[in-house]
């Protein structure tokens, strides 16, 4: 299973891929999770403390082994550097494990700032070829809304693209981009979550701006969702009604993934 | 005056920086809106109609003016381009125009997917470099956290960058990374916005997390900003509360920035 989590900033996509990580992990699968998302934080949202993330290094941010395996250092512009680098240990070497769970954070390199940053993606994108092709573990990406580390021979091979709205127009733009894209892309699912939803009219403001988009389930807004973020806790020790929640997006998803 | 709002995504960035045009507007001032995050949509907080919206086409997506002003096509790696384009005529040429502001969005280019674009970032950031320094109007920058936009040369002469947070580690975490990238960029100010404020403790909380960053205001949580996504009208018009706090805000960065 290779389930990809997108949506418009702080919809709660971090929160979604932690509790489903968990779940999975609780059911005996290894799990994969991927922070493909540089305004993430997954690591938090997984209960790792803050201090224990500090210690978790962004793989864009390896410079070292950006260059030993991609031929080129980051930042540089334009060059020649290798196009396939070499990947299936970094899960591996790099991962930081927990509970069944191995995260790998990909993170976004201050070379950004000079306004390219080819050898990064090239082994990113690689990387995350890698985990949704050729891996046989759960794989969760919480990923930036825009897709751009997903390439188009990539994409076809995740199961579903999980979209997070709220109620609120904005959330919904968003997801109708991404919708697009994903079909541009080739991916085979698109499925809706809703957030945040305080009231029946929140739910049916949803379902009737998302037009044939699959609305999948549903999470209500949770004050317990924001004291986890206070303290630092995960949701899914911390909210017992929204891991419910997502435990029936989780079962909702694997029966159309198996009718499918 | 020239402010970049920034912070995690969802935090409240759009709604602040719509909130701020309207009110440096209503003052008779010029004022330029950019829309510098691709995953925001700030037509829509200005209270743009979304059909109106769908007619401003990203600058980043401008294939032919891109191609026209660095001399190279949007999506191309490496090769030579026009590091300084002429990009001054932007503004009154592309920007839509409502009530005394006049909205740029900046866009991000689908080229992004091929993983390097850096004749669009190019234009970007030469126009974003123009808008800070070489105009006289207000200008309002929502901006991605990341700051990848702002290059060195640029950061400095911003007056301020406010950094929106809301009560959680998550998005505290996101202001840290901003006011450490703002402080090697050489920005002068950075102040901190309390954004989603339930009660006393929430702001407490976060006056304790953020150490010495210099809060400057807070924006109570209010159903009349969600209402207001939902409905598609500005949060200028629908939340006078909002509006009132915002002002407040206005006032006290104006009040530090002239007694510096």
């Amino acid at each position: 299973m290779k389930i990809a989590v997108t949506g418009k900033g702080g919809v709660g996509k971090t929160t979604l891929s932690s509790i489903l990580s968990y779940l999975f992990a609780s059911y005996g699968k290894n799990v994969i999770s991927v922070d493909a998302d540089p305004d993430a934080n997954l690591a938090s949202a997984l209960g790792i403390s803050r201090e224990e993330s500090n210690k978790i290094r962004p793989i864009a941010e390896l410079g070292e082994l950006i260059e030993e395996r991609t031929g080129a250092k980051p930042g540089s512009m334009g060059g020649i550097f290798k196009l396939n680098p070499k990947v299936d240990d970094l899960p591996e070497g790099l991962g930081y494990k927990l509970n069944g769970i191995t995260l790998l954070v990909m993170g976004k390199s201050k070379a950004a700032l000079s306004g390219c940053y080819c050898p990064e993606n090239v082994l990113l994108r690689r990387l995350l070829k890698h985990l949704v092709v050729e891996r046989d573990e759960v794989v969760i990406v919480d990923m930036e809304a825009g897709i751009e580390h997903l390439t188009r021979g990539t994409a076809g091979s995740v199961d579903a693209f999980i979209v997070v709205v709220e109620p609120g127009q904005r959330s919904i733009q968003t997801a109708s981009l991404v919708r697009e894209m994903a079909g541009e892309l080739g991916v085979k699912k698109v499925f809706v979550v809703a957030n945040k939803v305080r009231t029946e009219e929140d739910l049916n403001f949803i379902r009737n701006v998302i037009g044939d988009m699959e609305l999948i389930g549903h999470i209500t807004f949770s004050d317990a969702i924001v004291e986890a973020d206070i303290k630092g806790i995960s949701p899914y020790s911390y909210s017992p009604q929204t891991v419910d929640e997502v435990r029936n997006i989780k079962v909702a998803i694997e029966k159309v993934l198996d009718a499918g």
